[in-house]
Formats: structure tokens, sequence, C-alpha cells
């Protein structure tokens, strides 16, 4: 392992976050607040980053997939535990533990909170705590990329190790350019998401924290009833359909550019990801009809939460926790699926479920056909028994992560549901889960222990299990 | 499809169904009781197996996998309702469906029930209910293999569609004489295990009802309490050591048998389940420690608890229902994993798990290595690509199942633990489950859909889910 080139990598990681942290102050000093904890945090940060990379020198910059690895692990935890302290420095959340646990929550875009009165905060933190949702949604090191100057080293891995998704395509050969067309797609998409909730009436300050929430596919919101707070069905068309947007994969909106029409309907991923939203809506909608009233507000509704729960965001516009089970079961399954590889969300990702259902078929094939030859194609192109057994291997992975993860908060003594959706919101980066950590409940009961295994999850789900994994076997860190 | 050959094969495992169901009828006769609708049952099995048997007379008797797969889901679902039709003769259970769910529930070695008051049934019914337990631990095709003459056909398809596991060994070169050392082998056990509950004190009857239920891994009991109705320790440890040989791979036995010693202690499938069912016992004993008052009431408890789930038997001494939500969890950990391939046990089975661990080593060690050889070993012999995506997919196919039959029955309105688990132990063939399927509970509750539904789960799990699956899709039913 080259450690000083991963110190280096993140040395210049904490140094964007310092500069990350300054518009956050200047919002806190616009609305008459002091910023200072803001600021402690952004030079400490920044300062820190500043002696890593004077200290660190790498002699060499040939990065391996394991450097990689270990410095997209590294950044996103250091950047969760610098990222928090401003809450600890204001006094807003005076617990450590809770600080990084609402930190990751925002950098992973999962949205789950520890806090009971989000409505008490400070405004600039506020900002900073949504920010950080929209920085994480494209990924942390991707800006890196995009904002520093290339630094010589191949950082093809370090892509590959905060994308999401089995495979993920670099839109243009080189890779810092790669990421900087991503951030302008993003950046176009948030502008276009913010100016269509301001069309709606809300405030400049509220329209960029639910803008933040949407595109990182996070769900941060100002309001302790989440988007239900406006009680506005123009609010939660706008916002639903915006958050499905950020749930599809960029490269998508990369060929829409060049006008391959054809590639982009035809796309599986797609297709499937649009299918199951619907199918989703359809069925919760007639489920809820009676509570709802009438079939309008049934689709509203159902496909408000169909959206934020598939794209992984985790707005509310009601309290589905009191839901049919029916219903609250579809939200389940969703929360593990969650939207498309190379998208901000997070979940097991459609391209990989398509793979997964895809590779059961063919099981039945050659059940019945034991000596007949046939592949599993997507795309149109064969898939290699390698990329599928790591699909099929990931989903297993996952699982275990999440059945691990239940074990360990049931020492807490919450109810089974309680658990397995709070570990399951945090693994697949969602943000409320059901009944106490439900829409209008939060992660403040669990333990100081489960809230770092809950932490541990977001972590593990954002960068889809190896790197966090990685990251304690000691085989990794031999200097060789 | 050859439709006459599986016809056939139909046909002669109904007759043995027939006799099958003569030694309940003798027990009802010898507590005084009227065998009439035993009887009746076994005449109307015989004789329309016999008919089928005359009608079909097939041309062809090459077997090949489709028509295995096909003869092995339709006897098992054949079975089960002409097996469910005493208890609709006699009136003891008013409902088809209800008939239907019992005896998928004793053939599958489930164990799960729909009688609220078990206790007020004839004991030759309930003998009968035990029996199928113990029929189709080993299996009801091996068992008609065993017994019948050589049709001439390939068997092969046969015992590989109903035997547990993802590569069944033949123990000696011919199908038919590896069925019958097996069902030896099978009924060694049994005895060792009836004479043991009689040394500590059961009566014949009680002694063959629960080593039926231990010998198929099935847990049906006649008392309402299950296992905790003869408040006997000894009872409790002899029961959760003979659960736990009949969870082993009876290849063993076989092995054992021929003073392989090394073979079997080096058997990685073997040790994967004594040391889960260690840990598990260890972690559940300190857990319900405060409740159990000393050690080694919690140590007993929670063994047999530990044994009765991991091999997917269901019986119980306590109500672990009341346990802690930590151990609730492993439960239901155990519940998805099942015992050995090649035992009377259910779930996803050991050397599946085995391999599973193994592939997300695997991929660990290609995340670091991206161009590093290496290959997944198991027993000392690398693994195929091809055995290993089998396992993968499996386990997918497996949750895939487990999450359709919970989004079904959840239309019932029953809280989402009893969902979950239901369907869980229908799937595993456990029989009980939490909450309001705990082992004081009965499945009795869920509507008729639920019903056929979790049945059909009883059967994907028992068979392995191609079988069934293959059974609805028109293109295995072509004349070609």
């Amino acid at each position: 392992m080259n450690i000083r080139l991963v110190l280096s990598l993140l040395g210049r990681a904490m140094m964007v976050e310092g500069a990350l942290l300054l518009p956050s102050a200047a919002v806190a000093l616009m609305h008459g607040e002091d910023p200072r904890a803001l600021l402690q945090g952004a030079l400490l940060v920044a300062a820190l980053g500043l002696l890593i990379v004077k200290l660190s020198k790498p002699k060499n910059t040939n990065l391996r997939a394991r450097e990689g690895l270990a410095s997209v692990a590294l950044i996103w935890v250091a950047l969760s535990f610098f990222g928090g302290l401003p809450f600890y420095f204001d006094g807003a959340i005076p617990s450590l533990t809770d600080c990084f646990f609402e930190t990751v929550s925002g950098f992973t875009t999962t949205g789950a909170t520890i806090l009971t009165d989000v409505e008490a905060l400070p405004k600039g933190l506020l900002f900073w705590r949504s920010f950080t949702h929209w920085v994480g949604g494209m990924g942390v090191l991707v800006l890196s990329l995009a904002l520093l100057p290339n630094m010589g080293a191949r950082t093809g891995h370090l892509m590959k190790a905060e994308s999401t998704g089995p495979a993920p395509g670099k839109l243009v050969p080189r890779i810092a350019h790669s990421s900087r067309i991503l951030y302008k797609l993003y950046l176009a998409l948030t502008l276009l998401q913010l100016v269509a909730l301001l069309m709606c009436g809300l405030n400049l300050y509220d329209a960029l924290i639910h803008t933040f929430g949407a595109a990182g596919t996070g769900g941060f919101s100002n309001y302790a009833l989440s988007a239900g707070h406006f009680q506005s069905p123009a609010v939660e068309m706008v916002l639903a359909a915006g958050m499905l947007l950020f749930g599809v994969n960029f490269s998508m909106y990369f060929l829409l550019l060049g006008k391959q029409w054809k590639s982009v309907l035809r796309n599986e991923e797609l297709r499937l990801y649009l299918s199951i939203t619907l199918v989703a809506t359809a069925l919760i909608a007639v489920n809820i009809l009676p509570g709802a009233g009438d079939i309008w507000t049934a689709l509203r509704q159902s496909f408000f939460q169909v959206s934020t729960i598939i794209t992984t965001t985790g707005y509310s516009s009601v309290n589905f926790d009191k839901w049919p089970e029916f219903s609250r079961w579809i939200l389940v399954l969703l929360m593990l699926v969650g939207s498309c590889a190379g998208s901000t969300a997070g979940g097991i990702k459609m391209v990989r479920l398509n793979l997964l259902l895809k590779s059961v078929k063919h099981e039945l094939y050659r059940a019945v056909h034991p000596n007949g030859v046939a592949v599993v194609k997507t795309e149109g192109r064969a898939v290699g028994e390698g990329v599928l057994g790591q699909v099929l291997v990931f989903f297993f992975a996952y699982l275990l992560a999440l059945f691990l993860a239940v074990l360990i908060i049931s020492l807490d003594g919450f109810d089974m549901v309680t658990n397995l959706t709070a570990a399951l919101s945090a693994l697949s980066n969602i943000g409320p889960g059901l009944n106490i950590v439900g829409p209008l409940g939060s992660f403040t009961g669990y333990s100081i222990l489960s809230k770092w295994v809950l932490s541990v999850c977001m972590l593990i789900g954002r960068l889809e299990i190896y790197p966090m994994l990685l990251l304690v076997i000691p085989s990794m860190w031999r200097r060789h």
C-alpha cells in the first residue's frame, strides 16, 4: 500500500471540504447568525488538509486498485468526521457520535437524522447539513477530481471506487474530463429543480434545501414534517418528478445531449426503473384509496412516496408508516432495490436487479435444458460470467451486511421492524424507515454502538461495500 | 414433454401413498378409533394411482431433466392433496384448503399448522400427520424408487430434482441402490431416536410422533405446547441432539460406516454447521440468561431452540417469541440458513452458505488484486464458475420467492414480523415463526389465498425452487 499517496489524496479532499463550508457560513451571516462554528470547521479541516499534503509527498503516484479503494474509504470517513464538527462547535448537536452520524447521513445522501427538533437549528448549519447531500450525491472525490489540477495519478480506480453500479462507464476517455461533464449535468438538473420549486412558491432558502435533498437523493428537510410541511400538491409533484430524474443514470442525459434517443429508449435499466415505479405507484394507490379519499389524492401520495423511496431520497408528504401492510412492504422492497447505477441514488441498483432477474430466468432454462447453450444478455450484449458473478456476490454481501447490522442494533431492544428498516434504510441511503424510525421518528433513541454501526452501513451502502470492508483488512496495508 | 411417462410415475407414487396410509389406520384401530377416513383415503389414492398407471403406458421411458422436474413437482402436489383427504373425510379439518396446507406442511417437513386445538384430533389421524414428516424427510420419490421395481427409466434426474443441495452425490453408481442405502441409514437413525425417547420415559405413541418429527426435521407434535409439554430436560436434550444429527448430510454417515473419519472431520459443510450451532447457542444463552435464571437452563433452552430452528424442525420447549430481540433475530437468520444438504432439513443449506461466504472473500481479493488469479475452493477442490453461479442465483431466487410471498400475504393485514417469519418459515420448512405464527400460535388466521401461497412456498422450499417454477411455464409442456 502506498500510504503517502493515499494521505496526499486525503489532504486534498480535506482542503476542498474547507472551501465547501464557506457558502454555509455566508448563509449564516445573511440570516444574522454567528458563522463562527462553520468558519472554525472550515479553517480546521483546510489547515489539517494542507499539513497532510505537505507532509505526505508521495514519490510514486501510480494509483493501483488498493490505493483507490483505501483513499475513497478514508476520505469519506474523514470528511464526515470533520464535516460534523461545526454542529459540535455550535453546540447544536452536543454528542460527537451524533455529529458524525448526521454528517455521514448527509454525505452518503441518506437523510437519516438524530435530530428530534430540526426546526430549532440555525439556518447556516441546516444549509450545510443539506449541502452535504448535494456534494455527496455525485461524490466528494469526483468533485475533488473536477476541481483540483490533474495530479498525474491514474485516477480511474478512484472514480470506480466511488461511483455506483457494477461497471461505471467513462463518458469520455479522460476521467477528470468525465467528472467535469457529470458535474455540469448535475448542476444543470439542480438549477432546473430549484427553478421549479421557486415557481411553486417556495422561498429561496427552502427551495435550496429541498433541491439539495432531491438532487443528492438525500432527503434532509428543514421542517419536521418534511415535504408534508408545504401542504402543496404542486410541490409534491415537482419534487416527485425531480427525484425520479435524479435517480436516472446520468449517462442517459449525456446520450440525450448527443440526440441518441434510441439508445435511451431501449435502455433496459431505465425501462425497469420506470416500470417498477409505475407498478408500485398503481398498487399502493389502490391499497391506500380508502384512507386517501379519492383516487387522485391516492395516486399523488403514492407517486410521491414511491419516487422518494425508490430514489432512496426519503422525503415524506404523509406518514406512510400508517399505511396498510401491503403498501409498507412494497416500500421496504423499494428500499432494497434503489434506482439506477450512475445516479445519486443508493440501493442495489436497477442494473443489478435486471441481471439478477435474468440470471434466474437463465437458471430455469438450464434446468430444463441441461445441455443447452445460453448466455445472459443485457443491452443486446452477452454478460460475462465474471460480471454476473460479481453482481450476484454483491447481492449476497449486501444482505449479509444488512443481517449483521440488524443483529447488533437488536441489542438496543427496539422491535424487529424498526431494526430491519433502520439498517436497510441506512444501507440503501434512504433516511426514514418504519415504526420508531418512521417518517416522523428519528434515530436518536439508538445507543452509541448502534449509531456507529448504522453510520458504517451508510458508508458501506454509498461506496458499495468493498472499499469499507477493505479498510479493516490488515493485508491491504502491507508495504508493497 | 413426455406426459405419459410423467403420469406413469405419478400413478406409481400414488399407489405407494395408499400403502403408506395403512399403518395409520392400524394405529386408529389399536386406539379404538374408526379407521374409515384413513382407509377411504388409502383406497381412493391407490385406485386412482392404479388407473393412471394403466392408462398412461409410456412408450418411451427415457427420462429427461424436464420430465424429472415435472414428475417431482406434480407428485408432491398430488400426494399432498390426497394425503389431506382423510382429515376431510373424518371432518377433523373441514376446509379442503386447510387439509392441503396441513399435509403439504407434513410432507415438506415444515410443521406449520392451521390447527388451534391439536389435542382434539383422533390418534390415527395425528399419527398419519406426523408420519408424512418421516416419509417426506427423505423424499417421497426416493422412497418410491427404493420400493418399486426398476422401471427402466434413467432415474438420476428424479433424484436430483427431489434431493436437497446443489449437487447431490450418488453414494454408489446405481440410483435405486443409493436410495435404498439412504433409507436404511434413515431407518437406523430413526430407531436410535425412538429408543432414546422411550428411555426418557415417553410412551410408544408420543415417542413415535416426536421421532417422526425429529427424523424428518418436521416438527408436528400431538401436544399444543410441543416438546415443552413433557417438562423434561432429558427429552429436551435427546430431541435437540437427535434433530442435530438429522440435519447432517447423510453421506457423512455413509463415510463413517466406511471408517473414513478424516473425510468427515475435514468436511467444510459439517464444520460450518456445527460452528454456527455452537456460536448461536452461546450468544442466545447469554442473551436469555436474565429470563432463564441460571446458565445451565439458559444453555439448555438455547441449545434446544437453536437445534430445532437450524435443522428447520420447529419444535419448541419454551415460547421463544418472548425472547429478547437479539435472540429472535438470530433465530430468524437460522431460519434462512437451515442445515446441511443431503439431510432432511430445509433452508438454503450450509454448503451454499459456505460457498456464498467464500465468494465474498474472493470478491474482496479481486478488488485489491484486479489482475490476480484466484479460484474459490471447497473441500480442497476448485469450484467451477458454473456451480458458484448456480448457488448465487439460488440465493437470490430464494429471497425473491420470500419477498413475493410476504407481499401477497400482507394483504391479510397482519403485522410485518408475522408475515415475514410466516413466509420464511414456510419456505425454509420450519413450522413456527414469530408473533401470530409464533410457537404457541397457528396459521389459521390467514386467508385462503395466503394459505395457498404459503403451501406453494413450502413446496418451493422443499424442492429447491426450480421444479415448482417450471410447473407453471407453458414451454415446459410442449410435446417434443
